[in-house]
């Protein structure tokens, strides 16, 4: 965590070193600069990427195993689902954008577009990008459905995508969007890296983790519980205790032993 | 601590409104996106700014009394300075520059720019900036000194400004040049809001709190002690113990009372 350390100039991220100490951040900062360059990643979505940062620093910059839980439960809730759908906001297009086409395959859910601030630049800049990551379909572009309680601009979703939605993925989702979503009765999996925020207290299931760690994890579940059957997909959903994984959360922020990370590059 | 929210549409930030509970949320956001219209700002100096606000969501939002303690031993230093320089990078200008202007006014400093990745466009916008806000004099721009042990173009910076001072105020500072600094002895004061980080660490007076409360803070203090005879200075600086500051910041990080902020609006 370096402030305003420049990541190395590389023109693709394969020629990044994949055995440096660093090299998930290495990552994350060429991802991060490649969605400015492509109008992908907004200003606000920056600040936010810090504030992320900075929890994942505390955390340790590693999967606690329960969120490692979380993502099980979050893929048995998307295993198990009639209409899943992976929300994809310009930060998560930018950091993630082959593991949520991955994510989708693994769960036969669909991929949408939603933004906060709202733009059709913005939107169809995500959708070509997660074309070129190997989307099929990419839905949000048609806007023709309406979440109640919301703003005009933040309202809108795809009738058949998020709208007809049982279990939806919500990554870096904001609070009130969040909320809007439980009350219409959808299952809300959010991945946040603050466990004290709105948005993952409001989910069914908060995966507690770092997206970039966090999407191919719960991949991983989805394909390993690919043939299980129904009644043990059930018993990880009703065996996952979202209270508990937000207090260890919680607990790892506050008693992490941070002299550990003084050898890394941290400012 | 809004995830993607925009602050209200205001041209200047008089409109914004005082009493609202989140105004120096909202004084920041209009702060650091006029930063990016004027290029100011950097992409990197926007992560760094969310690293920021997650720390000072920790830290509870507000100025603990060691860092008030930080403040005023910050003012006695620059008092007691033969050349006090107040060193300022994109992140400063956009979100203090008034405030810097007044403590160089107050303590009798030079305002030098110094940019971690150093464009004459930046270097410019920034002078400009600091200008309107009401700066004689800006440093910074003649670059005909180095600091010994940094790369070249983040060595750079002017003869008669920080290469000839005793003390420098550098907030927001990364940690190689911060050490670097210090090694010249030169005496550090740093803003930051990660205890835990190298260029506070190094600092002999390291004041953790938010700049956007810490600059006009060190003013205050820094008018209070204007006609103190030096010896009352003298004993101000050689009070203050800076790892104790740094205890009690992390302690105030870990320790304090999420459960109270829940009312406020943090995603």
């Amino acid at each position: 965590m370096t402030d305003e350390a420049a990541p190395p100039e590389v023109d693709h991220e394969s020629e990044l070193p994949r055995d440096h100490p660093r090299y998930q951040s290495l990552l994350t900062r060429h991802r991060i600069e490649e969605g400015v360059e492509k109008g992908i990643t907004s200003t606000q979505g920056l600040i936010a990427e810090g504030r992320g940062e900075a929890f994942d620093y505390l955390l340790g910059e590693e999967t606690l195993p329960s969120a490692d839980a979380a993502a099980r439960a979050a893929a048995a809730h998307l295993l198990l689902a009639e209409h899943p759908v992976l929300s994809v906001n310009g930060n998560v297009a930018a950091l993630v954008p082959a593991e949520i086409v991955d994510l989708a395959e693994a769960t036969d859910a669909d991929i949408e577009v939603n933004l906060f601030n709202r733009t059709e630049e913005r939107m169809g800049a995500i959708a070509d990008h997660l074309r070129e990551h190997g989307a099929d379909e990419v839905k949000g572009l048609a806007a023709d459905g309406r979440i109640p309680g919301l703003n005009h601009e933040r309202a809108k979703v795809d009738a058949d995508g998020i709208g007809a939605a049982d279990v939806v993925l919500v990554p870096l989702e904001d609070g009130d969007r969040a909320e809007s979503l439980g009350e219409l009765g959808k299952t809300e999996i959010v991945v946040d890296l603050n466990p004290m925020s709105r948005s993952p207290r409001m989910a069914a299931v908060p995966v507690i983790d770092n997206i970039i760690r966090a999407v191919p994890n719960i991949t991983r579940h989805a394909r390993e519980l690919a043939d299980a059957p129904r009644g043990e997909l059930e018993r990880i959903v009703e065996g996952f205790d979202s209270e508990a994984a937000l207090r260890d959360a919680e607990r790892a922020i506050r008693e992490g032993d941070l002299g550990k990370r003084d050898g890394k590059d941290q400012e």
